[in-house]
């Protein structure tokens, strides 16, 4: 009865100190809990957004090779332009195709605010000539084709399909110009 | 020496309790005190943004009166095309000068989410139509200026005037739709 018996007091554990004080808590929840859009298909590092930029670079590839097999492109200056621009816009596509293909090996996230801006630079320049292009040939090809209508001495269907071409390259970029500027702007 | 002389000892003032849970209050402050962008001159419902709108009408309204002073503009299926866009442009561009006005009068904010929605999708798409419209006159006037070299028959002073103010006007157009965008994916 009177033998010491061991007693527990139950003491509450110390809480682990806020490494932030409560008023910095909130904005920096803000930057880190919060930060950025989920993984939508399309945007870099992600197998759509390869797929969008292989597809850049086939349409750009496929409009430059039937571009230079007519051999009297050089007289136009809007031709000439659209060989240059689906040329730069090639090299663009690739090297972001490559960039997409290491962030998938390796699992990286391609979400840095300083790339994805770099990425929006870069898809809104690329996009806008070769939009550019595209309608400027356009424009000559629909002239030569209907309004002259001088087939006969120009090499109106390989004018269109490289015109076409371009169209399609453009398609294929507008949506990784739109996902990094939303992804870019939702920060 | 020994008078009772009054002694002030200063407290320190009770902390003002915070009415949310320190865990709620970092989401909240997401959702309530962050949740669109702060209104940046250029945005609907703004003198920026009403400016904006100004310009692009005259610019698109210049471009017009100086096509359709060119007689023969009908046989370019291009400058058919130029005539239409900057028409449906200049619509488009009046009204919502209209409803900035409105806004400006009345006091009232155009920050709704569907509001916002409805003027990102009429500029990207008049946007798009403009430059289309600039590039392919823009091809056409080169061609006929500097690859042919016939500016003795045509009007080519007329037809870079009017491709120059439709240039002008998408240029008007760009930071609408750039800003609307960002304002739609930042909410």
């Amino acid at each position: 009865m009177n033998q010491s018996r061991p007693a527990i007091h139950p003491i509450e554990a110390p809480p682990i100190p806020d490494p932030t004080p409560p008023g910095v808590a909130a904005n920096n929840n803000n930057n880190q809990n919060l930060p950025w859009m989920k993984d939508v298909q399309g945007m870099p590092g992600t197998p759509g957004g390869l797929a969008l930029r292989v597809l850049q670079f086939m349409f750009a590839v496929a409009a430059l090779c039937v571009m230079v097999t007519t051999n009297d492109f050089t007289s136009v200056t809007a031709f000439c332009y659209l060989v240059a621009v689906v040329i730069l816009q090639s090299f663009w596509s690739l090297s972001l195709a490559f960039v997409d293909v290491y962030a998938l090996l390796v699992g990286r996230c391609l979400r840095n605010p300083r790339v994805v801006f770099l990425f929006t630079i870069g898809d809104g320049i690329t996009s806008t000539l070769t939009f550019a292009a595209a309608c400027a040939s356009a424009g000559i090809t629909v002239l030569i084709g209907n309004d002259i209508g001088n087939c006969a001495q120009n090499h109106c269907t390989k004018f269109e399909t490289a015109t076409a071409m371009t169209f399609l390259s453009w398609f294929a970029v507008s949506p990784s110009f739109l996902l990094n500027f939303w992804s870019l702007a939702s920060r």
